[in-house]
């Protein structure tokens, strides 16, 4: 298996994507990727409504030295891997700015045959960690990524919800324990080792 | 308000479906519809698949005087309520067949401006719980109906898993308690609701 | 038919959402739907960006004078539609950017039982048309908003390119006639009529 | 580049998904593949609504030759790439018959790893040709397949239509000619190029 390039790219505003995010970096250095990135993305929201929720202006003091992620990240990379959270069953902002800024990238066609997948959470457990999934994907797609989901390859997906599309939690009810750690591992390095066979 | 044709329309293999249809009916004959018919989806399976499955072929038999559902029924509703489980994030066969039978229907505009709406199950809290029902959502805009999904509109949404995309249950696991029934009731009493202004 | 508050609501980089979203308007007030409110979403793109492109800077500079939507709009409003171009299948981080302000509103229950459609644009014939549509409806069920998206419930939508979920157009290809004029007044003129009964 | 099984899977009515995929059977033996099998979806229309369509009947005729899919097709390919029309945005019945029997396959983890991706047709340009393969999409990731959707990998993409889900065609509007044979065939030798690849 050749070295594989993995970015583990996300948005938390109050910290559930970034704990994901943490142990997909432990997965992917663990799995003997090669390199791992790991990347926030801005956080674009006035000063004033962080300000309003104690959690979300906590998690930014604590994320404040993470690198934020660059265009530079997205062309290193053979395999992404994105964590963030619902907003109403599509991307939040500060995502779908960062993806905004990538026209230049995909019309020199350096966006393409990356291997891509996601994690989510929702406030429910019905409240979009699946559609922000596939919403997530309708855009790696136009990328021309190539879309490594989990599936239900491994016992680990049953024992953390069975979302096949990617890991998700329901933010602040469902326990980020060994359970959930195990069903990211196991999806980080599924894709890291698809990626390492296309790179050989 | 004037009155109201309900349709509910169900395909069940081992039972969650008929019951969420049941508690689908019962919240439409109190809301004062009008007229509520109860409907199955015809199965379409081979005896010899069903036989495999004692669930499955015990629910065909306790099932078996409900009214299949006909082209007659969904010209004379006003709302339509679907309750069907998911296969892999899309329709099962047996719905997506009756779905088929409906171009004639659909080409002379007698599909158009229906309410609808729909229910759901999977064996997964993740597995197609949110993707089914958006399926089910963009059929029924290609018939031009009218998407009258619950979104967050009560408490018993958040107390039955917070689907806005319509109510869902996991299948065998959760339990088909009063909090799930309250969110059924809502669901078709909201949709008869607006039927009922959408008909006056 | 009681009288309807509507709201038209677009964002656009270099015009053809713009125009679309003038049709719209027009077509509002044709109907005699009560009142109508034309709101561009605020652009958030850098100057430094808007400058590369020169249809982009001369269309924020024709827009300049259009009242930017707000908060306030969205709880007035009956039935809105939106007019957005995809961003790979999903909708504009300025868009997003708005949407993720709506929380409060949404908390309180003041987005529930709006009408809602959309309309948007691509670059390419296929590449996005449909499903950024989606996902808009995705975030309206979010909202508990009555989806109306046209169907084939009129002749127009089949001479403008057969999009059921919503007008759309291949910007720069597709010429900007009166065939897409059409479908757009059907679209708005069939919302309000809806929202005018759903009202009284 | 080690030899790949690939399975080309078609459902075709009237004939332009057949035409289409017997373009990717061509690419994929002049992608040195290994072996191609090209299989038909079981047709399970009744016979008097066949005959109710001339065209429908032609192509039952014409095609009565053609292999149907099986069940061992599936377990033996490394790709798969399905063509398959809308049925109001979502897959035909014909095809959820056939993939609602694969729960032995998928259950036993057979399914898993496959590289997959689709082609579609529709009645209108936006009438459900991005949106069927969405809904395929999800199906392959319930599978745990790997999704190799085109993007917009080559120059043939942008002048077929530029699907980056997959290539499609507005059935009996579009002409299939060169740039669709053209982006049919990119289509599948970066998917066996790919499947290769992860085979080696």
């Amino acid at each position: 298996m050749s070295k594989v390039n993995l970015a583990v790219i996300y948005y938390s505003a109050t910290g559930t994507n970034h704990q994901l995010a943490k142990w997909a970096e432990e997965a992917g250095k663990n799995s003997g990727a090669g390199e791992v990135r790991f990347r926030k993305i801005k956080e674009t929201a006035p000063k004033e409504a962080i300000a309003q929720n104690k959690d979300w202006e906590k998690h930014v003091e604590a994320a404040k030295d993470v690198t934020e992620v660059s265009l530079d990240d997205l062309e290193w990379a053979d395999a992404i891997i994105f964590s963030i959270p619902t907003r109403y069953g599509n991307l939040p902002s500060q995502v779908q700015q960062f993806i905004d800024t990538t026209g230049g990238l995909w019309s020199k066609g350096k966006l393409a045959n990356k291997i891509a997948c996601g994690m989510t959470s929702a406030s429910n457990p019905h409240g979009g960690q699946e559609t922000t999934l596939m919403s997530l994907y309708k855009t790696m797609i136009h990328w021309g990524a190539i879309i490594v989901a989990p599936g239900y390859t491994d016992p680990s997906l049953f024992e953390s919800g069975g979302n096949p599309y990617g890991l998700s939690v329901t933010a602040g009810k469902d326990k980020l324990d060994d359970k959930i750690k195990n069903a990211v591992s196991h999806q980080v390095k599924r894709m890291v080792e698809i990626a390492g066979k296309l790179n050989a």
